[in-house]
C-alpha cells in the first residue's frame, strides 16, 4: 500500500477499462433487467477490485432515504446509555436499518456538532437524550423542522414539540424515597441531578411529595445538587452530609454510580450501611450486584425504551400511518437489596 | 408539526421564494465575495427557518474529504472502548473533526454491515477494533483500497496490512502472570479469550513463558477458553475450576470482568482472596476500586491509543507526510491490589 491518499474511483473510471458506457457500469451495479448477466458480474467484480465506493447519497437524494438512524446521546459508557442504545440497534436491525452513534459528553457545543454531522449523514432519523448542558433547542428545531423524524429518550426537552419516550421520574421517585421511609429511615438526603435537566426535577419532585406523605419534615440542607452524579461526586458530597451536626439515615440518588460513591465513603470510615446509612440508587445499573453491600436500585427499562424510540420514529417517517402515541411512558420497578433492607420486606 | 414527511428543502425552493438565481443562493451560502452581506444574511435565514440541509455530500465529492471520523468498534459500553473512543474523539475535536460511532456487538455480520454505513457516510478515516468473530477482512480491505485511511486498534487483523496501535500483549502477560508467581501461587489459571483474535493467543503466550520462565508446570486443565470474557462466564467457569481434584490458587484473566466473577463466585463460597485464590485481571478498569478485595490488574492505555490511532489515521490521510511508524506499542504498567497481595511488594 502506498502512502499516497489515492483518487475516488468513479463509475467513468470503471467504464473506461471495461469499454462500456458509464451508464451501463451504473445500471449493472444496480442490477438493471436491461443488463446482461455476465456484464453484471464483470462489472460488480471490478468495482470490488478497484474499491468503487457507491455514491448513496446521490440515490438516497432520489428517494429521500437513507437506512441509517442516528443516535445521538450523553455518555456512551453509562450503563442505561448503552442499554438504550442496544434497543434501538436490536430494533433498527429487525427493520433494516444500521445504526450510527455521536455522544455529546453531555456538553452542548458537542451536542450541536453531532447533530450537524449525523444530519449530514443523512440519516432516515434521529433519537436523541439530551446532554446535561442542553437547554436551548435550536439545533434540533432544525432537523425536526427538515422532515426527519426526531424521538427523544429520558433526557427530553421542555419546551420542543417532539416524540418523547421515558419513565414516570416522579412516581419512581417517590416509590423510591417511600421504601427508605418503609425501613425507618427519618432523615433521607437526595443527591439531586442537574436541574437544568426535567428529568432530574421530576425526581426531585417524588422525593418531596413522599417525603410529605410519610409526614416527615422536608431539610433544605439535605437536598444535594450534583454536577454530573459520578462516583467520585458521590464520595466526596457524602463526605460533606457528614459534616452535618446531623448527618442523613438514608440517601436516595438520581443513578446508581453517586450512590456507589457513598456505600464507598461508608465503607472507608465504619458507617455501617444499611443500619446507619441506607441508600438505594437509580437506573439498577449492573454494578448494584457487584458493590458490597448490594445496591438497592429502580429498573429503568433501557432496551424496551431504546426499542420503542426506533418504533415511533419509523411510524413518524411513514406518512401513512397515523402518529398514535406522542408521549410514552413506561413502568419501573423497585429492586430492594442490602443497601436499604433494615427489615424483612411486607409483601403487598 | 404534521406527521407528514416533509419533501426536503432544495437550493432551488429557496431561490423561488427569495427569487433570486439558484446560483446566487449556492454562492450566498458559501460566503462567496461576489454576493452582498444583506443577500447572504437573507438567504442563510430563510435557509435556517425551512430547514435547508447542506448537500456535504456534494462538496465532499468534490473536496475528496469529509470532517468525519468513523469508529467501529466490539461494545460501547466496555471501559476500555469507551475510553478508546473518548481518545480519538479527543484528538478529533482539537484537528476539527467530528466523529460517528457503531458497534459490531462482537459479530462478523453487524461489522460488516456497519464499516459499509460507515463508508457509505464518506468518513475521512476511519479506526477499528475488530468484532470477536472477524477472521475475514474483506470489508475492511476495500476500505483500505479506496484510500480512506484505516487504523487498527487492540483487536487488530492478522494477515491485513495496514496501521496498528496496540499494546506488547505477551510481555504484559508475562508481568501480570509473574506478579502471581512472586504472591507464591503454584497452580496459576489462565482465563483466555477468544483464540481467534491475536491479541489472546498473545496473552496465552505471556502466560505460558510467565510459567517456564518460573520453572512451574503448565496444566493444560488450567487454561479455560472464555468466549465473550463476561462476569457471568467468569462466575461459571470459576465453579468448574473449583471441581477440579486440584484446584488453582490463582488466576489471569485475560479481562477484569471475567476477574470480577472469579471473586464473585470466590466470595459467596468463602474461598479467601488472595489467600486461597489470587487473582489478577486485565484494563484496569474502574470496577477494580469498587469490588471487594479491590481487583489488582494491568493498565491498558487506552486513552492514548484513542489520539495515537487518530493522529495516524490524519498522517496517513496527509499525502505530503511521510507515514513513519506502521505499528505503535505502547507501555503497559502493573498496577497490584488486595485481590492478590499476600505478600508485601519488593521495590525494584
Amino acid at each position: 500500500m502506498s502512502n499516497k491518499r489515492k483518487k475516488q474511483v468513479t463509475i467513468y473510471d470503471l467504464a473506461t477499462e471495461l469499454n462500456v458506457a458509464p451508464s451501463t457500469v451504473s445500471r449493472a451495479l444496480k442490477d438493471h433487467f436491461s443488463i446482461g448477466k455476465e456484464t453484471i458480474t464483470a462489472v460488480k467484480d471490478l468495482a470490488r477490485k478497484r474499491g468503487y465506493r457507491t455514491n448513496t447519497l446521490a440515490s438516497s437524494l432520489r428517494t429521500q432515504e437513507s437506512k441509517t438512524i442516528g443516535v445521538l446521546v450523553s455518555w456512551i459508557n453509562r450503563p442505561f446509555i448503552s442499554s438504550l442504545i442496544h434497543g434501538v440497534e436490536a430494533a433498527a436491525r429487525e427493520s433494516g436499518y444500521n445504526v450510527i452513534i455521536s455522544q455529546s459528553q453531555d456538553s452542548y457545543e458537542n451536542e450541536v456538532a453531532n447533530a450537524k454531522t449525523l444530519f449530514s449523514s443523512r440519516i432516515h432519523a434521529l433519537v436523541v437524550s439530551l446532554a446535561v448542558e442542553t437547554t436551548q433547542y435550536d439545533h434540533l428545531q432544525e432537523i425536526i423542522t427538515s422532515g426527519t423524524p426526531v424521538v427523544f429518550v429520558d433526557r427530553v426537552p421542555t419546551d420542543l414539540e417532539g416524540d418523547r419516550v421515558m419513565i414516570d421520574n416522579e412516581k419512581t421517585a417517590r416509590m423510591a424515597t417511600q421504601h427508605l421511609i418503609d425501613q425507618g429511615c427519618r432523615r433521607i438526603a437526595l443527591f439531586r441531578g442537574s436541574a437544568q435537566q426535567v428529568i432530574y426535577r421530576d425526581r426531585e419532585a417524588g422525593y418531596r411529595a413522599a417525603l410529605e406523605a410519610g409526614g416527615l419534615e422536608i431539610d433544605e440542607s439535605l437536598i444535594i445538587a450534583f454536577d454530573r452524579l459520578t462516583v467520585e461526586e458521590g464520595t466526596r458530597l457524602t463526605e460533606q452530609l457528614f459534616q452535618l451536626p446531623n448527618p442523613p439515615d438514608g440517601i436516595f440518588s438520581s443513578n446508581d454510580s453517586a450512590a456507589v460513591g457513598a456505600i464507598k465513603y461508608a465503607r472507608a470510615n465504619g458507617i455501617d450501611v444499611p443500619r446507619q446509612l441506607a441508600v438505594i440508587g437509580f437506573n439498577d445499573d449492573p454494578v448494584c450486584e457487584i458493590i458490597e453491600p448490594q445496591l438497592s436500585s429502580v429498573t429503568h427499562p433501557a432496551v424496551e425504551m431504546g426499542r420503542l424510540a426506533l418504533h415511533q420514529a419509523l411510524r413518524i417517517a411513514d406518512p401513512e400511518t397515523p402518529v398514535a402515541d406522542r408521549l410514552v411512558k413506561l413502568e419501573t420497578q423497585l429492586i430492594p437489596r442490602a443497601s436499604s433492607l433494615r427489615k424483612p420486606l411486607i409483601d403487598g
